[in-house]
């Protein structure tokens, strides 16, 4: 293969410039495009094809755990968002207003919805009248509206998709449950498919929902040392449910406030998977979100068409009958080794070459997106070997990014090892906080870290018990970091 | 069972107030429910999961024929709406504006997508360079917003949910084969899965989509004999690819305009679904898209929570391993015939009764919700009987919608005729057309009657050929209705 084939020959090494380096794999895997308006996007074939599995196993989840979905409006009346005060304030610089429809300017402009706490909850208030119609268990598939000054394809974007959970409860035990529950179920997802090994536990004061009793979030580390925030679980408490009058006779025949709970994840997990598993040759999809399994790639040597395509042609079919995602690159206009860099570069878990020579020996070269590894398979043994190694590159791809992950986490003693570590090594930074917001708001202004979750069990293994930077008696374990 | 347990004891009849009906239908049925803004609505979850049931279906056959989903911006500045003229003429009237952004009044203001040709048209221009980048087969399954004065639910409402679909081709023949191929798909999905029987054919210039060189649909009539636009495909020819600049080098390297089309379908089809086999009882739903295919109601009689219950939750399991969707109802706060207004309400196409004799003797009643008829069957052949049993109300429905459609479409000789029959019975009126708008106008404007569509064949075997209207000498075979 000579040098000039390959595709990826221009792409900056993460190594070199980690921002310029995601950007590039986005547009030559051609997941995403730049509208022609500031901060939005276009999610390409393929990025959206990667949506919609991560949608649909996620979606099975939600439903297998007694939600059911349903859709409500786009806008919301000024008005209405503004009846929880504290909630339109933490959303009023990011909305986008609508102020005419057709000819007329509108009486009253609605806002483009940025969160549907209210839309909802105006509606459930209508919906709920006794303990019977308890738990309501709803959440929505919808596109998203806020104005950021920043943006970056995935992570930060003026529209994006997402799903949000919005549910109601007798108790406050319950929705604390559905909350927790939530949360454990984002990881399992996120752990299981998109081979993400993530942190969990519950946001400081600062940095929860506005309007929510508690905000819960997984955290990932990406590979650059910086965290995401991959979803978040509220317990919203009576809060909204006092707002919107959310009421219910109780089994005792009492009027109740009910109590409520909402949670989202959303295209950003796009972001989190190019982040958390890409190397200098593109994507690596773990396998169980891959729109594309594996690829074949003919040999094109020789009287290839005749003798290898046929060949090739067989082994798609009867992959594709597994029910396995696999595509047959016959492209006639590009070179093998063109086509593997390209494939490389979409993160095609599998490769599978096969020339006029394999075809004599009945045999196919597998070729790892993960490892680079390659080994001959034999043609009647593809139908058993391919699960196998698409299983064992999800599990490996999960197993370096957990590695990473532990490598990366660090247990602080001192406000100077800290910020020592920020600076050498980033990662995510195990240490303890005395839980005021001016030490947080100061470590924040001098290092750049947030807190990214406290843990929810104490973790007593490791030293200090002291704020790291106050030094006063601390017994919240926080994971700082520098963050997305 | 006692009159007063009757769930839809004050629902209007259909013969007595056909849109009252309507209403509460979706009210009764909680297909879905006004929003605090005008024309806008909530999609609650049964009627959320019918759209679903729909989507997965219709999306089925989008991906079998060739296109991907992507996904693109809600907003769309002013100055690309305005580069088509005619375009922008036929929406602005329905466009809603954004003006602000946080706190901040925008430079141009955005229209909140009313359809996407212009913003899908100029990333093409961008995305296609060869004929190699062609055909380009992409959908996008997403929320539209057109300013409505008049709204009903599911049928015309300022935000809808829909798909569209919007190719590009290397000939004039493809773009046209890829129109006819998308409303024959339409025709096949709407009859086979909505068991609702449709016309196909042309639209004339004046009902034509803007920008469009035709658009071809398909109609359905309604249970009140009033005609719905169900579904458009429209051969767009080069307009759009010359305003949006979509040009290619073709196979002898000369630079040519692309050819397009764009079709779409929406959350409409739920009102049809209503309008067309709903009777006074409520929806009946097609089993093929029906959440809920069967529904177990035990008889309360008795000892039923020792002897009946564990019956039904075995039936109920083995009817969902064989990939059925059943449905237990075991709430105890409402009577055996209260449940049975409620899952007939909802359209339910099958209910399963049984009480403590019915155990005792091995069987269960099965109730059709299409005609009503009930038969006991043997619990042992449930689950051979049950799938016959929908098919046979999937074949049923569509027979008798069919022939509704073919009494109420009638062959039209003068004008005259012409409006008594509107008057009298309404339905499809079928007649040549001269094929001047004047015309067509007048004949709206005397009789409240539309051209749904031109036939593409036409049907030699009725008189006239002449224009009902003027006389003149006409080849137009046209199905005019009163139209929702």
């Amino acid at each position: 293969m000579k040098k000039e084939d390959r595709f990826v020959k221009q792409i900056t090494p993460k190594s070199v410039d980690f921002s310029k380096w995601y950007g590039e794999i986005i547009r030559k895997a051609e997941l995403a495009d730049y509208a022609p308006m500031k901060g939005m996007m276009i999610i390409r074939p393929y990025g959206y094809a990667i949506w919609e599995n991560l949608k649909a196993q996620l979606d099975k989840r939600i439903k297998d755990s007694g939600h059911s979905n349903a859709y409500f409006p786009l806008f919301i009346p000024e008005s209405l968002l503004a009846k929880e005060t504290e909630h339109l304030e933490g959303f009023s610089p990011e909305v986008a207003w609508v102020t005419h429809g057709g000819q007329e300017e509108l009486e009253e402009r609605l806002a483009v919805r940025p969160t549907s706490e209210a839309i909802i909850g105006s509606m459930y208030s209508k919906w709920i009248k006794s303990w019977r119609d308890l738990p309501l268990l709803i959440n929505q598939w919808a596109n998203i509206v806020r104005w950021e000054k920043v943006t970056r394809p995935f992570l930060r974007t003026t529209e994006f998709l997402w799903q949000e959970g919005h549910t109601v409860h007798e108790t406050s035990e319950e929705a604390q449950e559905e909350t927790l529950m939530i949360l454990a179920m984002y990881k399992e997802f996120v752990e299981s498919e998109l081979a993400i090994p993530v942190i969990s536990g519950i946001k400081s004061e600062r940095e929860k929902f506005a309007g929510a009793l508690a905000t819960y979030a997984i955290e990932a580390l990406m590979s650059d040392g910086k965290a995401l925030q991959m979803g978040t679980s509220h317990n919203l408490g009576q809060h909204f449910s006092k707002v919107f009058n959310i009421r219910y006779e109780d089994r005792n025949q009492n009027i109740q406030y009910a109590w409520q709970t909402s949670w989202g994840m959303s295209t950003r997990l796009i972001g989190a998977l190019i982040m958390a598993h890409g190397d200098d040759s593109g994507l690596r999809l773990p396998p169980r979100i891959a729109p594309i399994q594996a690829v074949i790639v003919p040999i094109s040597l020789g009287n290839w068409k005749d003798e290898v395509l046929p060949v090739a042609v067989k082994i798609q079919s009867e992959l594709h009958e597994m029910g396995l995602r696999v595509e047959l690159d016959q492209r006639e206009e590009f070179t093998p080794g063109w086509k593997f860099s390209e494939w490389e570069m979409r993160g095609v878990p599998i490769r599978i070459e096969i020339g006029p020579r394999d075809v004599k020996e009945n045999q196919a070269i597998c070729v790892r997106r993960d490892s680079g590894k390659k080994e001959p398979v034999p043609l009647d043994a593809l139908a058993v070997k391919l699960p196998e190694l698409l299983s064992d590159i999800q599990k490996s791809l999960y197993a370096k990014a957990l590695e990473f992950q532990m490598t990366n986490t660090h247990d602080i003693e001192s406000y100077e090892e800290f910020k020592a570590t920020l600076e050498e090594q980033r990662g995510f930074l195990r240490t303890f906080w005395c839980g005021k917001t001016a030490c947080e708001e100061r470590i924040k202004e001098e290092t750049m870290a947030t807190i990214r979750v406290i843990l929810l069990e104490e973790d007593k293994s490791i030293g200090g018990e002291r704020c790291i930077l106050c030094g006063e008696k601390s017994e919240h374990l926080a994971y700082f970091a520098r963050a997305y």
